[in-house]
């Protein structure tokens, strides 16, 4: 997951939101510095059709500045992993990460036995010989 | 994750939903079926704040019923979790998950490189013995 980086809108263009919402871009335009004139109203439109363009606005001016940057990039992410996946959403890639966890702990168990009665057998055969 | 499953409202009483949104519930109310009268509302408030109720609406009213309920209990997951941690929301989890896997990952290869060193010393003593 990538982050956002701020990005500049030139003099007098709006942000990426502005320009996708189709209203004037403030000087103190909370989606400004995360959603460029160019790129921006597509990654917005994901963001506006889930979450809301109010929402997030509220969102965002309840979290510290340093914060905010991080905060569209997991907000977009979950945006458009509920538009591509409607029923689970972002949900989809926990259940796939938490099998993952489960399969990896099974061979994990596993392979720790297969040691650990390779160690047993060992020391049977180096028992019987010495 | 618990399934939300589906609770009955009483006739007349509206459903959790319609009941924080202090509106009259419809007989064929989207929400009815998965937020009940009495703990519904606390349930949608977190799916309100986050998504906005009107945006949940239009998402499921694009799903399958037989899918709705499950939608339901990743949304309500997903904004449970923006409102716990406003700046990663559930992606916090995604995180943690992949650091696990990350970690698993790396146990089972050092395990099975001491399972392989242990054969191959095994195979050098039993060489030497017999």
């Amino acid at each position: 997951m990538a982050s956002s980086g701020s990005t500049a809108t030139g003099p007098g263009s709006p942000c990426g939101a502005c320009k996708f919402l189709r209203r004037k871009c403030a000087i103190d335009c909370i989606f400004a510095p995360y959603f460029s004139s160019e790129q921006g109203p597509a990654r917005f439109a994901a963001i506006h059709k889930v979450f809301g363009a109010s929402n997030v606005s509220k969102l965002l001016l309840h979290i510290p500045a340093h914060d905010r940057c991080e905060a569209v990039v997991t907000i977009a992410y979950e945006a458009q992993a509920r538009i591509r996946d409607p029923v689970y959403g972002c949900v989809a890639h926990i259940f796939a990460l938490q099998q993952q966890v489960e399969c990896l702990q099974a061979q994990l168990m596993q392979v720790k036995a297969q040691l650990a009665q390779n160690g047993m057998n060992s020391n049977h055969i180096n028992g019987t010989q010495y």
